[in-house]
Formats: structure tokens, C-alpha cells, sequence
């Protein structure tokens, strides 16, 4: 059928909690546009619930029990274990999958999407790249454009780079997955594929916004978790609600001066949207990162350690993304610019106690 | 002694909990500059204490038992029962009074303030005034350069205007008198001024920021009160974590686009100071309006009631603020620009179910 060929194709490579709450969104989503093909497939990796493969029990069953229970998913949301086989047909790529899998995942993907496919990025996270930082999105197109089976970086499989969005905002998956009202922000290279997008995931409960600044978005998710380290020592000192506001703020401010060292046409407008104060406020009062903070403070254990007892041996973004950024900023002689980010990385990993964290030189805050 | 006349000296006006904290502070300070007198004189309002007047306790004890209990006061803060007495000789003059009492107040002092004072406006609220909104900053210039006795607003008793600067931030009173880490913004309309009041209340724990935008410092600290009118609907509602923060941020740009349309003078950098954002966040989690506002959706019962059983009997400030922004902007055709205002407004005074805090049309989000 020929129609069907011009169709947008959906696929979703990733199916933890967020992955499978973007599902649900998604699924729903595809059947209301006559030009996006209304199955949606969702790549697994496979593994056994009770004896029974996980595609089979969200094929069967419309619910994700491992990873997102209790929650029913559309049934022309399809999962499929072979990833190839699940992304062949995609136009639309959505990416959603623990930032220490993309490059692989990525690498296994080469040369088997479509020349006409277009990505976008849920992941969380910062890469290392010749001592610059290298955003999870350049890591997925680079990947994605080179030649089959090459490791250069100019790609001849493809004849343009993948366009590659980003997707991020304050959104915790559980409460998404519930219908419960939220926002997130979209930066998109390419209007028209921001627009798509937009038209994807946007809902009565879950409000896209879209934005011509893809790294200002992506490095919002990055570098907040930095931030809601400071949060989480303030908690662990009992420092109050004054100090945890002045915390984030700084935090915020220092985000934003970052970001611009990183990609100068990252726009101050971006901090002000879901990806950014929303994010930051909700990750400095819930999260992982915040609460572990709070804990290295309390017992004085090491961070190791705390990510073995209340992690189950996951390794805490925000620590990583710190130790990357602070050795960025070191390296440029930039450390006394960023008070606040260099106080925690100090605390992290060189031994300051942690009620350093109100002790710093005023920084520069405005710069708009 | 004709050096000390040239001297610069300070009067608080006010001796609450929030002017207390503020006697510490500026009592503190003014013994470091050799151009201020380090005597600081403070206006109490007399009341009896266990048999004693207040002045006669904060100035034999060194701490007002009553408003800031626990607190040690330096010495040089003298609390004085008599208005213009207390305010006869000062240069620099701190209002620190609920909103209320201020027009009075000033009334009341008109034509006994020295020819050089400047002021600094710590009083949040709005005023209105003739269908317009009426910062307390003009309340108190206007009040203050009229003649004494007139009620005309062109003054002839002094030939300037007086010059009111203006402090708000993410302050909760107890915690700054605990010297727990802090910041604040300082919006002047004389640089001058504005770094005069800088050195007179920064220290190493209550950080100052000066920006040049005394309208948009103002207008921060009297908005917010409304968005934390939605934030306390959204814990009442038991939304999460997500929706508050989406709340906060939409609220936080309404307010903007509100400042503009009060003074379009106002300044968006304005509301990444400790005004703006960090006071946001402080009053959104904690403070009255939130608090009030979560018991409304929990129990049922009318504001007065919950006014009256929670605040004695105090009026809220969120609410009458949000009737005066929503009338304001009712009258210039404008509430379809501001939907969060709009619902809130909708929800406090109009019986709209508070559910509906979430269920309004996208606002246009970026206006910068």
C-alpha cells in the first residue's frame, strides 16, 4: 500500500518506567493524526518476568508489570526484543534509555534506520569527548551517521545528519503515567520536526512546549542534577527554606553561565521553561540525587556506598555529571566563575565538609 | 558636633518579627562605616509585656520577647514608643510595617523627616488607586513629599520626591535571625542609594544583590503570594510533585507579563534575583498562603473561616492581592493573557472546583 510508505513511523527504543509511560502518551497520541501510522512499536530488552518474556506480557497483557505496573498501555503499542526489527520502519526515533546504553545501542542501530528518520532524545546526561563536554544528542547523531561499520565521524551512509531533538522537563514518570497535569519542554534544530514532535507527545495533562534550543534543553536535564546535590546537603544541615531557595537560584544562575561556555547559542529564555526552573525545583525537592546528598551528609558515609545501600549499586548522575563538568570548567580556568558547582564537586570528591556548601565569594549573578 | 551631622542615620520603622530580624542585622553593620551613625533607633509600636513596655524590654534586654523571642539584639538598636521621635534625625529610613499600617504611618510623619532621608520599603501588598495598582513604594513617597496637612499629590514641603528603594527576597525571618545562609534583592532608583543600603544590611550570611528595578523588586514580592495561592491548590489536590512545579512556573511568568503591564519598566532578569525565583520557590513550599490555601481545598471551608481559625483573625495576602490583579486586569480586557491568575481568582472568589487549577488553556509561555 502505498500511503502507508509516506506514513510517520513510530519507535520507541527503550521500555524502563519513563520509556513505558511515553508509550502510553505516544500510543494514544499516534491514532488522533491520519499521518503517523497508528502501531507503535517499543523495543524491550528482553528479560523474564515469573517465567514469561517481558514482550510477551506487554503484548499480551498491556502493561509494562516490571517497570511501569498498574498502568494500561494502548494495545497498538507492539514491544519487540530485536532492535533492528523493531526500528527498520521508524521515521520517528524516540530515544529513552539509561545514558550508559546509547553509544552501544547506538553503534547496533548504524546503518539499519531510514535515510528520511528523525530522532529525539529522552536521555539524561553528559559525555566526555577530548576534555569537552559532549551532549547525549551529538552522541546519537554521530553515531547514527556514520557509515555503516566506520568509526569515523563523517558519515557517507547517510547523506545529512540525523536530526536529533531533545525532550525534557519536570516529569516524573509515575505521576505522568497517572494523568497527573505537568509540563516539558522540546528543542528542536528543525522546526518542523519540533512540530511533529510536539504533536506526538503533547496531551491535556502534559503540555509541550517547544523551543529552538536543543542543547539549552538537553543541558538543563544535565546540569540540574548537580544542583540537587547542593539542595541535598542544605536538607542534610538543616539549613531551612531561605538557604534551599538561595541554593537553587545560584544554581540555576550558575546552569545558565555553564551552559553558554558549552554551546554559546544556548538562550538564557530556555531556564525559564519546564526543562529548566520546573526541573530544577522538582529534582532539588524529590529525586535520587537530593535525597543521597542529604544521606552523605547525615551518616558521613561515601557516596559508593550510598549508592550500593539505597541504589542497588546504580551509580548517582549527579556526581558523574559534576566530576565531568568541574574538570570542563577547571581545565578553562573557569573553577572561581562557578562557585557554587566547584563548592559541590569540593564536597563530592576532595574531602570539604559539607557545610562549606553557604561559604563562597558572592558570584556575579546577572548576565542578562 | 557638627561631624555627626553629616553623618548618615538609620530609623527602622516597624519591630515585628521581619524588622526585629532586620535590627540585628543593621544594628550590626552600621558599627563597621565610620559615614553612619552606629546608633539605630527603632519605632515600636507600645504594648504591654508581662506588665512591661516593649521598648523598655527590647531596650533593657536586648531582645524583643515578644516578636523575635530567643534573639540577642546589639545594643546600639534603641526602641522608641514615639513615631517622630524615633524619626526626626534619621537620613535612612526602613519600613518594615504590615501593609496596613503604612499609609497612616506615613501620614502621621509627614513634615517631620529630614530634607536629605532616603527610604527602603520592606512592606509587600499593593495598593489600588483609581482602577490602577499602587505600589507601596509610591504610598510612600507620594504620603511623604506632600506638604504637611495637604492631601495634594504635588509636594512644596520638600523639593525632591523621596526616594524609595525597595528589599524583598526569599526571607523567612526566623531563619535569617538564626544567621542561617541567605539571599536578598535590593531595587534602587538611585545607584547611589542603592549601594548605601547595600553596605547597611549585606553580610556574609544574608547575601544583597542591587538591581535597578525597584518596580519589578516590588512587584515580585507581592505576586507570588497568588501563584502560592495555586501551589497550596495543588497539595490540597495531592497532584505531586510534577504539577507544582508546573504551577510555580507558569506562575512565576504570569507574574512577569503582569509586571509589565503595572510598570513596563520591569525588567525579566528582575525575576532571577532572590525576588523572584528563590522567594517564589520559599513561598510555594512553605508560607501561609500555601498552607491556607491546601486547608481550603482539604476542608470545604470559606477563606474567612480558615483566616479567622488558622491566622486569628489576619487577612490573607494572597487573596486580596489576587483580587486586585484580577480586577485590574479584568478592566484592561487582559485576563485571557493570564489563565493561572485568572483560575485562582476564579477558584477563591467565584466557586470554581479547585480541580480546575490545572484545566485552562496553554499560555503563551516565552516573552523573552
Amino acid at each position: 500500500m502505498s500511503s502507508s510508505q509516506s506514513l510517520e513511523k513510530v519507535c520507541i527504543i527503550g521500555s524502563g518506567n519513563w520509556g513505558t509511560a511515553v508509550a502510553k502518551i505516544v500510543g494514544n497520541n499516534v491514532t488522533r493524526f491520519p499521518h503517523i501510522d497508528s502501531k507503535v512499536m517499543m523495543w524491550v530488552f528482553e528479560e523474564q518476568v515469573d517465567g514469561t518474556p517481558l514482550t510477551e506480557v506487554i503484548n499480551t497483557r498491556h502493561e509494562n508489570t516490571k517497570y511501569l505496573p498498574g498502568i494500561q498501555l494502548p494495545a497498538n503499542v507492539v514491544a519487540e526484543p530485536n532492535l533492528l526489527k523493531a526500528a527498520r520502519d521508524a521515521t520517528l526515533l524516540i530515544f529513552v534509555l539509561p545514558h550508559q546504553f546509547i553509544r552501544h545501542t547506538c553503534v547496533e542501530l548504524r546503518g539499519h534506520i531510514r535515510p528520511n528518520a528523525k530522532a529525539i532524545s529522552l536521555v539524561k546526561g553528559l559525555d566526555t569527548h577530548d576534555g569537552g563536554l559532549d551532549l547525549v544528542s551529538n552522541v546519537i547523531a554521530d553515531e547514527l551517521s556514520k557509515p555503516s561499520g566506520s568509526s569515523s565521524t563523517n558519515g557517507n551512509g547517510r547523506t545529512d545528519r540525523l536530526d536529533v531533538s531533545i525532550l525534557s522537563g519536570a516529569n516524573i514518570a509515575n505521576e505522568i503515567a497517572q494523568e497527573k497535569f505537568s509540563e516539558t519542554t522540546i528543542g528542536y534544530r528543525i522546526e518542523q520536526n519540533g512540530r511533529l514532535f510536539h504533536d506526538l507527545f503533547n496531551t491535556s495533562y502534559f503540555r509541550v512546549n517547544i523551543v529552538n534550543d536543543p542543547s539549552g534543553v538537553e543541558l538543563c536535564g544535565a546540569l540540574k542534577n548537580v544542583v540537587a546535590l547542593g539542595a541535598g546537603f542544605v536538607d542534610g544541615l538543616d539549613l531551612g527554606d531561605n538557604t534551599k531557595a538561595a541554593i537553587i537560584r545560584i544554581g540555576l544562575m550558575e546552569m545558565m553561565r555553564i551552559a553558554q561556555y558549552v554551546d554559546p547559542s544556548v538562550r538564557d529564555a530556555t531556564f525559564f521553561e519546564s526543562c529548566g526552573i520546573a526541573d530544577v525545583i522538582t529534582t532539588c525537592y524529590g529525586g535520587r540525587n537530593r535525597r543521597i546528598a542529604e544521606a552523605f551528609v547525615r551518616t558521613g558515609l561515601p557516596f559508593d556506598d550510598l549508592e550500593k545501600e539505597m541504589l542497588n549499586g546504580q551509580k548517582l548522575q549527579g556526581t558523574s555529571t559534576c566530576l565531568k563538568v568541574c574538570q570542563f570548567l577547571r581545565e578553562r580556568q573557569l573553577s572561581q566563575e562557578f562557585p557554587l558547582f566547584t563548592t559541590i564537586y569540593n564536597i563530592c570528591f576532595q574531602g570539604l565538609p559539607p557545610d562549606h556548601i553557604t561559604q563562597f565569594p558572592l558570584p556575579h549573578l546577572s548576565k542578562m
